[in-house]
């Protein structure tokens, strides 16, 4: 199969680059890193009912599948170049192949990321990606460097995501308003924009930065590990999008916008006196970002309510084997 | 689960290398491909039941992950240097991330191969690697140079691999002798060795190569096709085991040497006039080497029997999807 589907792919993905020595087809790709760039690379599964919804459309695991990879890369404050794609698929299915294809190509199309490499497997529907980036050496942005003093910063909206799934699981009975807000909300789910070019905005800005795709306390509390910090959060200053709020009462608002999985926001520190500048740099990239808390000592993130009170949430966001 | 599986996994893998900047633990890891190199790399997927059979041991599991990898950078004469691994398991079983591990990294270490990320999520069994290497520039061997009167060759011996599967499938009631012999070919099917140094040895001399993993024929097609000839291949000269031809009769052992996937043998293509040489520089390195046939004009692979009449085979190695 491998041959047959990869140049499907291929077909509907075709990106040229000169970067790329030899692409799809061999037994490897042959690739050339610019000279005076270090590479970053990750690689991230999406299994059929576990990371996305049984019957979610193909053009939206096509897509999802790059951007939850991309999103690594955007933590990093990577430029992305490279994909490989391992595609398990029950079937040799060419409607899902192509609808997965266009969702993948729509995504890699404005980042000029080509896809090099592949392989096509019979087995349970699972998608993994390996994305290859450039970064300048030494500026890579990792999880390690929050100082006590720090200011926390998310971009976007928190907690759609989880919504969004949310509301796919309900029965749909609404009005045409509430309906769109729920699409809204699915399409954060199905769709999400990794932040490339705020995670290149931040580089030699931010001291500690991941993308949320655990939900925010259990990604906060990576950065609290490796940076060897707290992190107090203030529920009041967390953003929360209109159709979150409409469609949700406050608690499941907030549950969502502190443990639900799927957003793909960044959430990074900075220093409090480069505040205004990293505000300013993302805002002229079309990008919001809310200052939701600041870094303290301790080892752990805490939530204060808006009744000053701390939260006792033992949400930590959902861990695949926790 | 992702971090405490990658964590267990580095612990057993641990492999240090100067050009890894960053490594396991963060969004992503940092890498410096060295100057005047060119990257390659690759990915392949084991799906359970599909590409081993069920019940096969964890530590083989892990080895074969990325033993199948590893042949893909051999039969383009590259160096390895770094993988990503992305395991999919039921559940968070530790003797199988011990095992899977240990066998992983019996193959990493002597390579120095460093593990530099990967994702564990919950799902059907299945194991996606990413590897990468090196090679200078415009070295990296292709499928695509083979010209008419090249000589084709093969290193070790052919259907071991398949002759193993089959063992493994068949009840067991054998003497020790040939129990020792069905070891050999399960070992075969189970640890395949990656061609590494005879893929570096043929940079500058092989005009194609490709490694075994679909099938003699299946894989020689490839080459065919992207080099735009045909290859006449002489089934008295297939190199067979004498643990095969023990075991099997004539027209099993042809089966399995010419169909039979998983050998990770290499086969390539070179001038006549490089012959002697090629095979001096193999047996140096302790690999085996076979001509087998010669590339003519054509399309397609012909086998031509002892009697000298073409063979009539439709058996082209299994595709997955084919």
């Amino acid at each position: 199969m491998e041959f047959r589907l990869i140049e499907r792919i291929r077909e509907l993905t075709a990106q040229p680059r000169d970067d790329v020595r030899i692409g799809i087809g061999d037994d490897a790709a042959v690739l050339a890193v610019p000279q005076g760039q270090e590479l970053v690379v990750a690689i991230d599964t999406l299994v059929d009912g576990v990371h996305f919804p049984r019957g979610t459309a193909p053009v939206d695991i096509g897509w999802k599948a790059l951007a939850v990879n991309l999103s690594d890369l955007a933590a990093m404050g990577a430029t992305p170049a490279w994909a490989l794609l391992a595609l398990t698929l029950p079937d040799a299915d060419p409607v899902f192949v192509d609808g997965f294809s266009e969702g993948f190509s729509r995504l890699a199309q404005p980042h000029r990321l080509a896809l090099v490499g592949g392989d096509t497997t019979r087995g349970p529907l699972s998608i993994s990606v390996a994305v290859h980036g450039f970064v300048p050496p030494g500026q890579a942005l990792t999880r390690a460097g929050a100082r006590v003093g720090d200011l926390v910063l998310v971009t976007g909206t928190l907690g759609d995501a989880a919504a969004g799934l949310h509301a796919l699981q309900q029965p749909l009975r609404d009005d045409d308003h509430r309906a769109s807000l729920r699409d809204f909300l699915i399409a954060r789910l199905n769709r999400p924009v990794p932040r490339l070019a705020a995670g290149a905005a931040l580089r030699g800005q931010a001291t500690a930065c991941i993308d949320i795709s655990d939900g925010l306390l259990a990604d906060l509390g990576h950065i609290c590990t490796a940076s060897g910090v707290g992190v107090d959060i203030e529920a009041a200053l967390l953003p929360r999008s209109s159709a979150l709020l409409d469609l949700y009462d406050e608690t499941s608002a907030l549950h969502f916008a502190l443990s639900g999985g799927d957003d793909y926001e960044l959430c990074f520190t900075v220093p409090a006196q480069r505040l205004a500048e990293v505000q300013s740099d993302l805002s002229r990239i079309g990008c919001g970002v809310t200052k939701i808390g600041r870094v303290v000592e301790g080892d752990s993130v805490r939530v204060r309510g808006t009744d000053n009170a701390w939260l006792t949430t033992n949400d930590r966001g959902w861990e695949h084997f926790a």
